[in-house]
């Protein structure tokens, strides 16, 4: 299914070079303000064409609110949002019917699908469709109250720092990967449950989600694995959860601790990187060299810490409504 | 919820020291044949008392089929299966209703349920409810035909080979964690799908329901974050969806592309360690030094890649189901 | 929540004085070929303004397909399809906020959602919904191949002639109700669950999610409730599952029988009846007189058959997958 | 499936000849004091051999409260219920394989699947299954608070007086049916959704989850069909919701109003009546005269109202729950 959320449910649809991509999200609470402006922060955040490394093909990205608002509040009934596509180019794609592109969905996509997946640009499996998480965790922020959802990126191509990350992606022409760390501030103890749903298993199964996401640690992660648990365990040292050390990201039994939630995301380079490549011409059944045409870009990492913050909110705004910590109507209007 | 899948819908229950632990299995296909002997190899894999690092608290773990058997065959009902806890001392944990342990539930539950929660050996949130899971793996497994799940633990406290990690454990008295890899071959293409229910997400949320577990990676994982495009790249070499490399761990797009599915998975040293350690005595309002009495593994990580396994093919036959490669009624009775 | 289904999912928006209505399909089976024209038929049936007793107001009803659809056939991906609102006149809706409509949802909607609410003309709890059930039915009955789903109006306003009720109608100048009937021919034995999940459930659950549905009843329905067992047993005459009588109404123990699937629905006057009402005005906490201004339907029953027909081809196309009757791919593009 | 429900979650179990039935239930709330006396007045009320017409198989039905319970409380964890099965005698049921019984389940189960059902006394599709209802009843009921719902029998065989609706079964030897009323005071306003999670849908829903239904009608039902409008509605008198006349049934627009929630039930003559009757003998493909063996209710009905509580205090309880008019964790413990 493409949707997601037991009580804040989102859903999203679209393709890359279809009208629109878009999301629905219904159980929302009414009496949010909400209006196109909200939006744009964040949009912003996610579009291309404004800094080095990221695609020039550049969207509006203006959300057109459909649905479920009234005088700029949410109306309780589900909210429609879409984003129409504009800027498209699909004779780029023509070719990658017969040769699929190495790293993108285009050969299993053309086998599930039975071949009627709309291949132009990706189609549904494009990054397009990240607009619709954002624009879903735009929403889910405003539920969030003084909660702060924070992910930045923390490394490119092995590099602390994202300029030189990029640069050594610019130089050698190939396109790169980064990590993405996430931190939220003023959870309230208890939120997720001791098993199928616990709080990791939520945040990770909307993370994988996003489009070129490897990997997903929390707290002290791949490395607990070479802790002693005399180093690793988090000693409780206030009634209200806080611990000396954070080596559990915030997380214990399933749930959260009161500490701050603290994950980290791995991001593989671009797929659609400038070097030639090889792939299977589907037509001859033998491989052939290709290089992908189309704007792309070198470093898709810079652009999801937004991504990762909008399914981080929408995972926490479904569980604290869960756990009757923001109410279904909300009384300040 | 303590309940997961779509089609084949698991819901595990119980506590450390109560009556029972369990699980409910609803959408199993009629006709597969099941008995009491057929869960005894992987319950022997996940049980304690039979290696070095392990706990000398050993359960029979007999499967109690109390429904949805009919002369030894699955009927296409809820499936329950129900393990008696007999082995179980409570008195070892009563000091912790007061002073939580660190690594635990015990804090966050008691703060969760308001106190109602069974604290006995951890209650619902004990490692003992990996019996069920176990159980539900097993069901699972026989649905999957010829396709192969199989975890192993490859790190051992830092060492690949798990004897020696083992004996730094016992050697410094200390806790000590792994890592897991599991391998799934013979999957066809196109389970998953783009978005939420990634076979990624489906997977790391499965993964995520085990205890200690910290991190989850696909094929390359968090070193793809610093490889090159051209290098991270799969070429497609084969129309059967083979490729020359694994760096996807076999999905793309969200969807199995064919190759074999690799992860691996992150756990934490056992949370209670031989080590003195401090927690907060919550009487008092004061730290106090602590050591965990009861019988607990060293190295927890021994017993969870039968879990792995269990879990993954809980994901694995549900979407088969949902694809329809596996039939609802098993022809071949 | 305003989605309904398990593979076949489908989730309604829009309010029916805002810029759209419309419906989200997911897990519909690629390979579908559908364009706008394949709604007409059903949108004519559902429209008003075409026969007495129905409404003036007359929307295009032309449905955007906006996404989960390429070369005029479905992709597997989530459809999208909007109707644009054109014909509103919002201000006859205006004093409904002080004096709620008697029969409407008004009040509760504006205590439920705390006033934010979109109040012009129902807002979300509009009969112009229906258009987006109907849209899904279309879908959902391209679906189903040989199996026909037909419902009919079998009274109105206690005539078995629908021309003669609404002459009473007329000259009562009040609104009436009516009985609609469904029968589904050509089922597969075996559809459907013992409990939660019955037949019945299923299509009862989708039925009065039709705006003014006030019962349903399977085969002799109430009529049962006054027969002796040896009369109303369905007695088995062949292996293909055909039964002497059909008192059933072609479900037993919760599955379909190989009967014909046969049910009765319903169907209240029309809530906006052109009599003086009485309701609270509440501003002044005062009852007074009322006349629902607007333009209304004298028999809502005339446009329901196309939506019961709509809600039950979803229902049975959600089980058909389920059961695997349907293909997730439709081989004969 | 057979679970239903989004927060309060219950799944049934079992078989009528098997060890047990039973139900799970998640989604509970922590701090609700239950013991296996809790559930004796509503078991007793279900139980047959106790009233003329009904069946003379009498189970002691103790509750096995297995999991979930601590201290004679809920704990928030899922509880899991058994009734174990002590008096069948299975012998009586053989035939039926050959000659499935009229009215009920034993073709089709055979049909769905594949020959593997446990056909023992109608196994999984048995009445005995609504014990477990009833189970979760009695948990659902008490998070209810002072809402009170109460079912009761209106009409045996045609007959306004029970009694007198038995006499005519016991002379005519025939099995008969009745129609049950629900009453459920004490709602507050807004519980429900607008379409497909309608208060009605889920009640119909899970009314229809109770074997023997055929029917069910909200409020004047069948009859508004025959109505004018300006006589079905009902004209609000009050801010507190009340309306003059309760035609609705206590829900408009699918959401409690804030009178009484009223709908009725129609249930049809126990299948097996004592009566000769005629079925296909599938080893011979020929009709044959057929007298169902077995001890059976001569009218189910008198068994249905508290089953018919039951489940409508399930969907009462999550949808409390949904709108956060009960709480996740008790306080008054």
């Amino acid at each position: 299914m493409n949707s997601f959320g037991r009580i804040f449910r989102v859903q999203i649809f679209g393709e890359s070079h279809g009208e629109v991509v878009g999301v629905l999200i219904d159980g929302c609470p009414a009496g949010i303000p909400i209006s196109s402006e909200t939006f744009q922060e964040d949009l912003a955040r996610r579009k291309g064409g404004m800094q080095k490394g990221t695609t020039p093909r550049s969207e509006e990205d203006i959300p057109l609110l459909k649905s479920g608002i009234f005088n700029a509040t949410t109306t309780g009934a589900p909210l429609i949002i879409l984003f129409e596509n504009k800027n498209t180019r699909s004779s780029d794609y023509e070719k990658m019917i017969e040769i699929p592109r190495p790293g993108h969905a285009d050969f299993v996509a053309h086998q599930k699908f039975g071949g009627h997946e709309d291949y132009r640009g990706g189609g549904h499996f494009s990054g397009r469709l990240t607009t619709s998480l954002v624009a879903a965790g735009v929403v889910a922020k405003k539920l969030l109250g003084s909660i702060e959802v924070t992910a930045t990126l923390k490394e490119v191509a092995g590099e602390p720092d994202s300029a030189t990350g990029i640069e050594k992606a610019i130089s050698k022409q190939d396109s790169v990967g980064g990590i993405v760390e996430c931190v939220v501030k003023g959870l309230p103890i208890g939120l997720g449950e001791p098993f199928f749903d616990s709080v990791e298993s939520l945040i990770a199964h909307a993370i994988f989600s996003i489009p070129a996401v490897r990997g997903i640690e929390f707290g002290s992660g791949f490395a607990a694995a070479r802790m002693f648990g005399s180093e690793h365990n988090d000693s409780l040292v206030s009634m209200d959860g806080t611990t000396a050390t954070n080596h559990a990201g915030g997380v214990v039994g399933g749930l959260t601790n009161g500490n701050e939630l603290l994950f980290r995301v791995a991001i593989k380079p671009t797929s659609s990187t400038p070097q030639e490549q090889k792939s299977l011409n589907t037509a001859t059944g033998k491989q052939e060299a290709f290089t992908v045409k189309g704007r792309h870009d070198l470093c898709i990492a810079l652009r999801v810490p937004v991504v990762v913050e909008a399914v981080t909110a929408m995972v926490l705004a479904d569980l604290l409504l869960l756990e009757q910590k923001i109410l279904r109507v909300n009384p300040s209007r």
